[in-house]
Order: C-alpha cells, then structure tokens, then sequence
C-alpha cells in the first residue's frame, strides 16, 4: 500500500517547479552562457542564497555550515526536539566546467519538494507522523572542479576533513584556506560542519544515472545497490627531448607515444572487463614543441569497479602493461595514487525503502524495479562513513552528464519525487 | 691544395674563442639556469649588441637592421666598394625554450673567426685577395618560438616576409606588430631589411648537425645536400564529452584515444620509409578533466623529408589511415596545415667549395666527405630564395638539440673554421 496520497497534479506541479528552479540555478555561473559554479566562488554564494530562500518556504530552518554547506531542517512530528536525529537528503549545486544543470542539482531540488509534501502529509491528510526531523543538504563541493579533491563539503559533513587539504590551491594560486577565508569562512571552525552518528538516521539522495544504462532499458527509476570502487592516478612518462628533424627513429625516447601507447592499453584491458571502466581523462606532452620529441608525457588514468578487488587487480594488469610499454620503448613511468576511494554500498534497508517507493511510484512491467551501480561517485560515497545511505537514479537520455546536453525529463522527475516520498514515509512506518 | 695557411694554433685559438663565446651567450637568457632567447625579446637586444661589439672587433662595419638581425660588413679588398656583392656567412642567435647553446649561435661565431683569419690572410699572409665584401649575419629569428612561425629574421632578409604575420600574437597576447614597436622598430620599415639577389654573392652557413650520423661515422664534418622538405600540421580530432564513470565503451567517442591512435600511425607509417621522419610534438585533450572523456583533442604532426613528393605521398597516406581510425571510432578529424617549406637544395658550386674545405681541413680515411641532407630546417632555406646557400655541418655528439645537453667539440670547431675560411677561399679563387 503507497503511504502517500498527493494527487498527480500535485505532483506534477512539484516537478515543474524543479525544472524551472534548475533553470534558474543555470543562470548562475561564472561563465557567459555556460554553467559553471565552483567551491567558494561569487556564484556559490549566490546559489546558497537562493537555496536558503527554497528551504524556508518550505518550512524548514536554513543554516550555512562552516564548509559552507547549505542546510534546512524540520523538526520530527512526534515529540520535536531540536537535537534528535534526522534523516538527511541532499545533494549538491557545485558543477563540473561547462556543466550540464541537473547533476546533484536536481537531488536538493526534489529533497524540497519531498519537505514539502511531507510537511502537507504530515499536517493532516498523512496517515503517517514523522519520527524523526528532516534535513535538507546541498552540498557544496562534491565536483571538485577548484581545488582538484572531490567531496570536500559532504567530507566535513562526514567529519573527514583531512588538513592537509589546507593548502589544496587552485589554477589561480589560491589555496583552499585563503579561499575559505576570502568566502567568510574560518578554517579554524571546519570540525563544526561534522555531524556524528547519532545525528543522522540515514542518508537519502536522488540523482541523474550519468549512465545510459536506464534509458536503453526503458525504465525512468532505479534503486542503486553501491556506489563504484574508484582509483585515480597521475601518470608520468620520461623519455628524452630531442630534436624532431635529426633524431632517428632508433634514437628517440618518445614520451608522447608512450603516454599515447598506455591510454590504448588502459581502454584494451578495460574493455576486457565487464565491470570495470578506465578512462584517460588528461594527456599532455612536454616540452610540448611542434618540432621537439616529447621528453616527458602527463596523463591521468581513472579506474571505476564495482568490487575494490576487482579495480585493484586490473590496475595491476595495466601497470604490467606498462612496464612491457614504456621497457620496449625506453621510457620510465611513474604513477601518483591522487584518489583512492572503496566501494559505499547502499544499506540494505534503504535499499529496500528506495524499492518500495519506485514500486508504488511508477507503473511497472515487472515487478522488480531495476538496481544498478553507481560507476560515478555521489555525496553519499562521503556520508556513507557516518551513517547508511540510500540512492534513487533518475533516466538521463542517452546517459550524457558533465555536459551542457544532459537531460532528465519533467515526467520522470514526477516519479522521481513521488518515489522518494513514498521512501521516507517507508521509512517513516518502519520507525514508528 | 690549400688556401689557407694559418698555424694550428690561430686556429685552435678561434675554436676556443668561439667555446667561451658560446658559454657568454649562454648566460644571456629569460630563464635562470636554462637557456632561453626570443625573437624581439630584452635578451635579443643584449646579444645583439654583443654580436656588434664582436663583429667591429674583427673590422666589420655592424648595423642592427629592420627586422632586428644583426648584420656586419667587411668590403672585398679588390676596388673596395660599399654597393659591391657580398658572400652572407651567418646563422641565429635565438633560441628555443630550454635550449642548447650551439644550435646556430656557433655558426655566427664560426662566420666572426672565418672573418678574423681572412683579413689577417689578406693584410698580407694571403695569397688571395677577396674579390667580394663578406657580411657576417646573425638572424635574429630562426626558432619561430616566440610568434609559432619559423625564419622570421632570415625571411626578412630574403625579401619574403609576409605581412599576414602581422597579427602574430605571443602567448601573452603581444603582437608582432606591437613587439616590434616595443623593441624599437618600425613595422613600417621591415621591406628595408629586404636584400636583392644581386646584393649577394652566395649564403654560407655552419651549424650543429642536431642529428647522430656524423657522430656514428665517425666523421667531424659533413657537405649538406639539401635542406629537408617539410610539413606541419596541426589536428583536432572531435568526440564527445562525456561522464568517465556513466558512460560505457560502446557509446564513447573518446577524441583522445583517436588522438593516440593518430600519433602511433605517424610513428609506423614514417618508420616505414627510409628518407622520412614524423613527431607528433604536441598533444592535449579537452576538456581535460580526469573524470571526463576527452570530446576534443589537439595535436601537430610535423613531417619531413629529402623530397617533397615523397613527404606528400606519406601524409595522404596518414590521412588515409587517419580517416579508418577516426571512422572506426565515431570521431571527426581535420588538418590545417600551419607550415610547408619545399626541399632546399645547396647549390652545386657551394657544395663544391664546402666539400674542398673540409678535405684540406679534415685528415680523412676516404676521399670523399660525407654528404647528408638535413632534416632540420635552418636560415639557408630562407635565404635560398635569393641566392645560392651551402652549409658545413658539425658533428653533434649522439645527435642531442634543443635540449641543454646539446654539445660540440672544440677540436670539431676547430676543423669546422679552417673548413669554413678554406671554402671561403676557395670561393674567392673560383672568382679571382
């Protein structure tokens, strides 16, 4: 049986007003007719303004933490109580450069309209009080896109602030302290962003897939099973500049083939694999002359599993490869580990919880709604050291993200929100 | 027979001149601890005027002329007449970023001792007098690192200079235009620096071989054939941008993988033939994030060859191969082509006399000096447009250029200024 009793056109309207805010937070970039909105920057202060305002008409209390993380809160219906536990759901308003205006936007959108609905059940027409308070949490870093370390305002949720990120600087020389403090921030008070165990029931989070994987299915909604196993590295090749015209081919120690050599070997051995992903994101080559043999070649290398052991094993088999590579062609390679995240799994009750609100939201052909994982990493991979965490995919037309083209459709986030509703008040009975 | 008849010590004398020369310029860079000189730059003005100070020195009449080369002019001692033809003997003072200290800057310092011992041979000692003025030149722009565009100094001269080049712009957005003026010279002027074919007799140059095969033959000094034929192009290999995690293999247009695939044909397909050689330089993906798969790739693909109609059947046949690889996976590509300097042959008497130099400077094993073409591009190409050119190679130890390991013996120095004055003498025969 639903627990929620909203009416389509209420829903409808829910969603429309999503899209329309998604429009309006797309207005607010650093960039003339792209999207791009970074940590600390002008544009982040506007779009926590604005998330402010959208929390407050809701009904919730609205706050800036110290990481500059926007936050509103609703007291649980039965015995309020200003410190008991609430259920978190949230996402993010940072963006990738260039961006598209749905990723993480579009979870701290539907966390209002979710509020509000429940705040509409819960004065009245809902059968079902609320046990614990709500918090609504956009997140202020999740990209990465500034200082180059991603999940920077979910981590000091999560109280894993690590102070060597203190002096992270961006492509302007600005650290991430001088950034904090140009923002109206003090460094000194970061711990106060972290939240304990104790002061969360769970962790709830809607999001585009960033995959095609539900659009060829035909499916709008998916409950996601654990967030991917990631590892990044920084790869340098140093071979011997030399001059393009008078070196033989017999002589030359070419960094750039190398480099060029090992991103076809990422792709071959990856391609190999059924749950791995490797994509060679960056690849540069120095002295960078039109007439000069590359001395030296950067390149990155990120690996997406399901499973941590399985990641591990075929970065092994690349570094193999390379070895072969780069002793043919003379060349010494090295690898910097800059990211090295474990698979999160989703808990198994807000699993379930996220089943049955797609189960009640969306007219299904099976009964099974889809459960797929997450190859992109999510807020919820930081929140998921605290406390357990939920995710709710949304189809993303043809699965293009990080991009201006991506998409998600007005009727799918109707489902959406009806789905995650239906989940809170899932987990709402299961607590009473 | 000889013309020449200076000691071994005069000689030797000159080389290690032009040796601690060579380390005095050396200092004069933008960089500290590397060397760096470009075109119009504070550090061109400092060598200009040392080179003036060095050419009056030896009695040459200097001038700094309106494209900043720095010229100087001794008058032939039959019938001494300013108007007179003169042999050009010369080559660069620029520089590469991170450069050697040889590369062209030996060949000015070699023309100043061929010049030094000249006039001491015909105040005198000589038993030929100099039928022709002889002009000492150092271009002022051979490297293009500055502006992307090569010969700019000996393209003056040549009467070629293009006022498309105008435009030019520096990495920091300072015009040609404007970096002229800021050094003290009218743009309006640069026809001036123009000289006619019959203000030359001939153009000699002397310069590093900046490629091994002197230093495996075992020989200090080569005859040059020709000047390579060469290509450059710069590519754009277009996909599409997309999530690195969400996005599997099957739907990927991966710009950079194209691009690493493109770089590996250049290396096979020129591998293949024997009078080719081909570098990919320069390599940059877009938008460069490491979690994004690159939409866009840059690179420049740079060609060269002993004839032009070989080098141009290569790069059909890198286009044709460019065009499966881009078709096989989704990409777009396309080429401009940012360079085309047609294959400069060395005149047939200038080889002659450089030939005849070498074998009364050089105790050889054979007759014969050794002959090369080369690959490299240098100031005689520009020059060859306006008189015959003849250029004296160097043996460059294991082929290191443009790189600060670049090196030559004084020894080899030595043969090369008795080679050079030699040829220079024989030359002065040839029109007595």
């Amino acid at each position: 049986m639903p627990l929620l009793e909203a009416s389509p056109d209420r829903i409808a309207a829910a969603a429309r007003r999503v899209m329309a805010r998604c429009d309006e937070l797309a207005r607010v970039s650093a960039q003339p007719g792209e999207i791009e909105r970074v940590y600390l920057s002008p544009e982040h202060a506007r779009v926590n303004r604005l998330a402010a305002e959208w929390m407050r008409e809701v009904g919730l209390r609205s706050w800036q933490d110290a990481a500059g993380n926007q936050l509103g809160r609703i007291e649980r219906s039965t015995d309020p109580d200003p410190a008991a536990p609430a259920l978190m759901i949230g996402s993010h308003l940072d963006t990738v450069k260039d961006a598209g205006r749905f990723d993480g936007i579009i979870g701290v959108l539907m966390a209002l309209e979710v509020v509000r609905l429940l705040r509409q059940e819960s004065d009245g027409v809902s059968r079902v009080p609320l046990p614990f308070a709500v918090e609504v949490a956009a997140f202020s870093d999740e990209e990465g896109t500034r200082f180059g370390k991603a999940l920077l305002g979910s981590s000091a949720v999560a109280g894993t602030w690590n102070d060597a990120w203190w002096t992270l600087a961006d492509e302007d020389g600005v650290t991430l302290r001088e950034a904090f403090r140009d923002f109206g921030l003090d460094p000194g008070r970061i711990g106060e962003a972290a939240r304990r165990p104790d002061h969360l029931v769970a962790y709830l989070e809607a999001h585009i897939e960033q995959g095609p994987e539900l659009d060829r299915a035909g499916e709008p909604l998916a409950v996601v099973s654990s967030i991917a196993s990631a590892r990044r590295f920084q790869l340098t090749v140093e071979g011997e500049a030399r001059h393009a015209g008078g070196t033989p081919y017999d002589m030359r120690r070419d960094a750039l083939l190398g480099a060029s050599e090992a991103a076809l070997a990422v792709e071959r051995i990856c391609r190999s694999e059924h749950h791995i992903i490797g994509t060679v994101g960056q690849l540069e080559a120095f002295p960078g002359a039109v007439n000069v043999v590359p001395g030296e070649a950067h390149l990155s290398v990120d690996l997406r599993g399901e499973l941590d052991g399985e990641r591990d094993r075929v970065w092994d088999e690349i570094s193999r490869e390379l070895d072969d590579i780069m002793g043919r062609r003379g060349l010494r390679w090295q690898a910097r580990e800059v990211h090295n995240a474990p698979a999160v799994r989703c808990g198994l009750l807000l699993q379930d919880v996220v089943r049955e609100g797609i189960v009640h939201a969306v007219e299904r052909r099976s009964d099974e709604p889809p459960v797929i994982f997450s190859r992109a990493g999510h807020d919820a991979m930081a929140i998921g050291s605290i406390t357990d965490v939920g995710m709710l995919f949304l189809r993303n037309p043809d699965g293009v993200s990080h991009h201006p083209d991506e998409a998600v459709s007005a009727a799918d986030v109707a489902l959406g929100i009806r789905a995650l509703t239906e989940s809170v008040l899932q987990l709402a009975a299961d607590r009473l």
